[in-house]
C-alpha cells in the first residue's frame, strides 16, 4: 500500500449541504453494482467505494457479469468447468491487475499509459484501492447467477468476499436505505 | 415460459435490513433507464425488473436511444421512414432476440456461448424475462424523442408498452419516489 | 440557441405521482456522474440536466474520466503537459462538438446521420443543450484527479465550470439529498 492510497479519501467534501439542514434524515448506504470489467470502470468503482468507506458510509459492491471475473485471483489464468467457460476466461483474462480500457487499447499502450500517468500523479492502482476498500470494510458481494454461468468456484476468487447473492437482495437494498450506482 | 423464468424472483433477500428498523420510510419504486441495446445490459435490465416486480415493488423501465429498438417486434427487419433511419436499423438489428454482446462477439460465437451457458444453468432468456416482467406489471415506457429520431411507429413495437414520454417525466419520477438505475 | 433547445424541457410530466401524496418529502437534487465521452451518453447527460434544471430541480454534473475532455474548449486540438497526455488527447479529440458514437461510427457516418436526424426532428445538439444547461444554472463540476492525470489546465476548459472536486464530495452529495445517475 502506497501513501497515495491513503491520500485519496481524506480530501474534505466541498459542496455537501450543511448537516443541520436535514438532521432528521439518516445518511444512506452506497451500493455499487459493478457490471463492467473495463479498467476505467473498475477504477471508478474502487475510488468511490474506498472513499465512501473512509467517510464512514456503509458501502457494498455487488459484482456481476463482466464485473465478477475482476475478483478472480490475479494468478489464475483459466477458469470454468466446461470448454465454453474456459474459452470465455481466455478471451477476457480475469483478475484486477489485467483489466483493459474500453477503448484506445492500441495493443496495450492505452492501459500502460493510463497506469503510468496514475503513478506519476499519485493515484493508487485498482489493486491497491481494492486492498484499502477491504481493510475499510467495503463488502464485495458476488452475483450467484454469474458464478454459475461462468463456472467460477469460491477457490477461484480473492479472499474476503461475501457470500454470493441474487438480484432480489440487490433490489431489497435499493428500495430500502441504499443509493445505487450502476457502473 | 420455462420454469427457469419463475425460479429467478423467488430467492429470498439475504442482506436486506430488518423492516422494523425504518418502518416509517415508504419503500421506493424502481426506475430503470435502459439506454443500451447490448445483450448483457438488456439481460441485466430484465432480471432486475422481473425480480423487482415479483417482490411487489412498482417497477418502470424507460427505454431510450439504443435501448428502444430492443422493443421492436422481433420479426421486423427494417424500421424507419427515411433512408438514414432504415440504414440505422440495418446496422443494428432491432428486437430483443437479436442482441449482441458489447464485446467478444467473434462472429457471433460470444452471444451463442452466453445463451447456451444461460440455458445450461437455468437462466431465462431476455425474451422470456420480458414476458414475465410484462405479466407482473412492469411498465415499459418508450422515449418519445427516440421514437421520432429513429422513425419508429407504434405498430413497430411489441404489445403492451406504455405511452411514450419525455425526459421531464423521468426527472419527475427520480426526484419523487423512484430509485433510478442508468443501465 | 434554436427554438428546439427550449421545446425540450417544457413538456409536462405525465407519470409523476400527485405531490399531495407525499408533501412532507423534500424533492431531491439530481447528480449526474458523467463518465463517458461518447456522443450518445453526452447527449443523454445534457438532455436530462437541462430538463431537470428547467423544472426547478437543483442539478449538478460531475465530469470525470472520459467525460472530462468533453468540456475542453472545442477549438483546442491537443491538451496535456507531457507526451502521454498529449497523445491521449490526439487519440480522443476533446470538445463537445467532436464526440463519436460508441458504435456504428463507420468512418464518421453514424454520428453524421445521428446529428442530421436530430436536426430534422428538432432535437438540440449537445453544444446547444450545454448552453441552455449553463444558463439555467446547472453546475458542471470537474474531477480534480482526472484534471491532474490528463494534464488539463483551467484555461483549457470551457467557461463557467465549478471548482474541481474529488470523490468525497460526490459521495457526500449522494448520501445526502442527491439522486445519482452514473452515465
Amino acid at each position: 500500500m502506497t501513501t497515495a492510497t491513503l491520500e485519496l479519501p481524506v480530501e474534505a467534501p466541498a459542496a455537501v449541504p450543511a448537516p443541520e439542514e436535514r438532521a432528521e434524515v439518516k445518511p444512506k448506504d452506497i451500493l455499487i453494482i459493478d457490471y463492467s470489467g473495463d479498467l476505467e470502470k473498475v477504477w471508478a468503482t474502487m475510488i468511490l467505494a474506498s472513499t465512501s468507506a473512509a467517510m464512514g458510509v456503509k458501502t457494498r459492491i455487488f459484482v456481476t457479469f463482466w464485473g465478477l471475473p475482476v475478483f478472480v485471483k490475479d494468478e489464475k489464468r483459466i477458469t470454468g468447468e466446461n470448454w465454453m467457460q474456459r474459452m470465455l476466461s481466455l478471451m477476457q483474462r480475469p483478475g484486477i491487475s489485467h483489466r483493459k480500457l474500453s477503448k484506445i487499447n492500441f495493443l496495450g499502450m492505452g492501459p500502460w499509459m493510463m497506469r503510468k500517468l496514475a503513478k506519476q500523479y499519485n493515484v493508487a492502482s485498482p489493486k491497491e484501492l481494492l486492498e484499502v476498500a477491504q481493510l475499510m470494510g467495503v463488502e464485495i458481494i458476488p452475483c450467484q447467477m454469474t458464478m454459475d454461468m461462468f463456472g467460477l468456484k469460491p477457490e477461484d476468487m480473492i479472499d474476503g468476499l461475501a457470500e454470493p447473492v441474487g438480484a432480489a437482495t440487490v433490489i431489497g437494498l435499493m428500495t430500502e436505505q441504499s443509493v445505487p450506482l450502476f457502473i
